[in-house]
């Protein structure tokens, strides 16, 4: 890549070293994720470029470094700084691209089964009977009748002990979590500790609010209590990617290290409601409403696109976070409230869940059935959510099979070239495979293209 | 106020100076906003609340200050710190008050206007038509259909040069705000000069990105250059409250300001579909677009509570908004997104906009016949919009004003008591008519009860 590509994309009329870093940090990133760096591509030394730019080399250094931290790019010693694959980070999904012809990347419901005849039928009803004063500038924890059936289903199918008053309605958890961490953030918190493996996503959340984060690792019982850091982001219910359940002992250490260090435990539900073997395991929050924010969305239950959501906060937490929500100035609109509320009330959110689950539940069978016909390897964690990891025996062969499934049309994520681990040099490799993701005429043909790929495939247990 | 009042409120356990002095400052805010300190109330000195409360003076002293500045106290030599009138404030309108019967406040359209069966049948049919990639995770700038939609409107109603490429779907101007503020923050951009009297909620907003205000002087040609400053605040259709036109010298010298000072103008266009006696002045943001954000939004032509809103931001700016969705994790839900697409291409948006441009101009011409029954005083301002600014005698014969129409069942907003002042010892005092407020069987008797009560008024123009 010349300096000419570069020159296209980087607006040095800007003042300032740190101004500098973050336009050609953000010039970088556009250019990985529109697709034109595509992965592989060699950056040039930093000492090159910062020459070329007529700038500090530090100041290369610096962006270099924080794309490779958000997994944009990678960096190895000996072969210098190159582009990811980033065909799966969640930027990428806003793209267009010559779609290969089954998607089972992670992270997405069967958007077929969303209820949209229900959804409008509800937003003309709760619009025809709404007050002048839900059209209105309003509440900006949201309307009350919104944080009233939060509660009310929270605590009946989440066991969360919730409080209406402790419900703050969001779009959806990534900006929960950003509210959050400035809320922590305000609070004198300085670093939050994240699951490893966990979303690359939530990290760079994290960070944009000028917090650390620090790993916590996970190994069959979930994540491990962390040394130090204000506050830890787990996702109790069903880890993510591996698949594990937090055990009751780890619950308990969580809790006890959150009393200790008054410390801030932030649940992240975002598939609860689907364990298939049995009952999902309750909330952690209703162990220590006073120290665990509860958080969870209908973007794995109806749509990420509704982008709505919740959190149930401690009450110290709720003026720090309703003084961010005030802030960033970002609240759902009335319409998407009433119908949310409305269905909630009525069941019809229950019943949506019921029947999701029954698909989903299926489909996790076929594809362990599936899979049991390759490998003896069982897939990783326990039946639940949309998507399961099945380990591979390096992140060679993950490299391998990813390009592999592409070139044969299946589009696959792996759990290094998605940036889950927080450091590159884990050896685990494996993909997250999300089950859900095709809609329902295209699941059978993609489990057939993935048992084909996976015939040959080094399936090995960590 | 004794230390037990507040101390229900301080959440004294968090360590840090920088930390107690917001938990302090959110507890005094809560307090105030709810009513439990009502409007008048005197706060204890800064070294007895220190003493009580065993932290450094210091830290008191910045609570109070910060609360002045947002306009929740007010401060006054030899009378100490006491409780605003903040019924003015927006957030005061998040809480059910008893309501007094007629509310002329500012800043609402009438909401008995939305039009609920329109936006119901566009959620129907949209979502019935739409994509299922619309219902998944989509571009963080907004659906393609809207920013094209978008595009052209601005184009065609505000003169606006908009690239749909250029368009930014906000949650509404508060949002594109805490946006653009994050985003000229990372360019370098430390300081935004604001029109005084200016709306003191945007400086909030502002300075919660960590960017100081400076203040613009407005005359009857709007508001005056800045010395310094990376950026400008206006409102150039209808300054918002003074109601005057940005004048022609006005803006080349805004345009000549930001080219020599490579500055950036934030056009707040927050009622420019209403001009009552000519078409309205186009936007600024057509003379100088690689300065120049426009921002629009449907609070006024719709309604508040739908949280929508966009930006047409200069291209060097636009990964760096972006940057700041990220960052921040807030979008608009798809059903939404869809649904004023569709009425903006349908030209249903535009029949609206025309029907409440018919009923606004009615009042506000039956406003200022009204107003000449009992004062030679003109209305400040253009007549456009959806307020008018009268000016009062004094300050003192403000508050009277107020509080004998609260009184009289009338709530009303005067220019000081809701901050719009950047300095709290302006001379300068009116009331800022909201005549769009009232339901329509409620405009005459509202205006019968302000006629009234203005009988014995100190009018006097500035």
């Amino acid at each position: 890549m010349g300096k000419g590509v570069l020159g296209v994309d980087l607006h040095l009329d800007v003042a300032g070293t740190g101004a500098r870093a973050r336009t050609i940090e953000s010039a970088l990133r556009e250019a990985v994720s529109s697709g034109r760096l595509p992965a592989g591509t060699r950056l040039p030394g930093t000492r090159s470029l910062a020459d070329d730019l007529g700038i500090a080399r530090g100041t290369v250094v610096e962006a270099y470094a924080q794309l490779v931290a958000e997994g944009w790019l990678v960096s190895a010693t000996g072969s210098g700084t190159r582009v990811a694959d980033t065909s799966m980070l969640p930027v990428r999904r806003f793209e267009t691209l010559s779609r290969p012809v089954f998607d089972l990347r992670p992270g997405r419901p069967d958007l077929g089964l969303f209820p949209r005849t229900l959804w409008a039928a509800s937003v003309k009803r709760t619009l025809a009977a709404a007050s002048r004063e839900a059209l209105d500038y309003s509440d900006p924890a949201g309307l009350k009748v919104l944080r009233d059936a939060v509660a009310t289903y929270l605590s009946r199918a989440r066991g969360v002990r919730a409080d209406p008053a402790a419900v703050v309605v969001t779009s959806g958890f990534t900006h929960g979590l950003a509210l959050l961490s400035r809320a922590l953030h305000g609070l004198g918190v300085r670093t939050i500790a994240t699951e490893d493996p966990g979303l690359v996503h939530h990290r760079t959340v994290i960070r944009a609010a000028g917090l650390s984060t620090v790993p916590l690792s996970v190994d069959s019982h979930g994540a491990d209590v962390p040394d130090g850091a204000g506050a830890s982001l787990l996702t109790p219910a069903h880890q993510h990617p591996r698949g594990v359940v937090l055990s009751p002992a780890r619950r308990t250490a969580f809790i006890d290290w959150a009393r200790e260090h008054d410390g801030i435990v932030i649940e992240d539900d975002y598939d609860g409601e689907f364990r298939y073997d049995e009952q999902p395991v309750g909330a952690l929050q209703a162990a220590a409403p006073e120290h665990v924010v509860f958080a969870g969305s209908t973007s794995k239950t109806l749509a990420p696109g509704l982008r709505l959501g919740w959190l149930v906060v401690p009450e110290r937490l709720r003026i720090p976070v309703l003084d961010a929500v005030a802030a960033t100035g970002a609240t759902v609109g009335t319409p998407a409230q009433l119908a949310i509320a409305d269905l909630l009330e009525r069941g019809d959110y229950d019943r949506h869940v019921r029947r999701a689950r029954q698909a989903y539940r299926r489909r996790r069978a076929e594809l362990a059935d599936r899979l049991a016909t390759v490998t003896d390897v069982p897939l990783d964690g326990v039946p639940a959510g949309l998507h399961a990891l099945l380990p591979l025996a390096s992140r060679q062969e993950e490299k391998r099979v990813i390009d592999a499934g592409l070139a044969a049309g299946l589009q696959l994520q792996g759990i290094n070239a998605a940036g889950y681990w927080h450091s590159p040099d884990r050896p685990e490799a494996g993909l997250i495979i999300g089950y859900a993701t095709p809609p329902q005429h295209a699941w059978r043909p993609a489990l057939d293209a993935l048992a084909e790929l996976l015939g040959d495939a080094a399936i090995k247990a960590w």
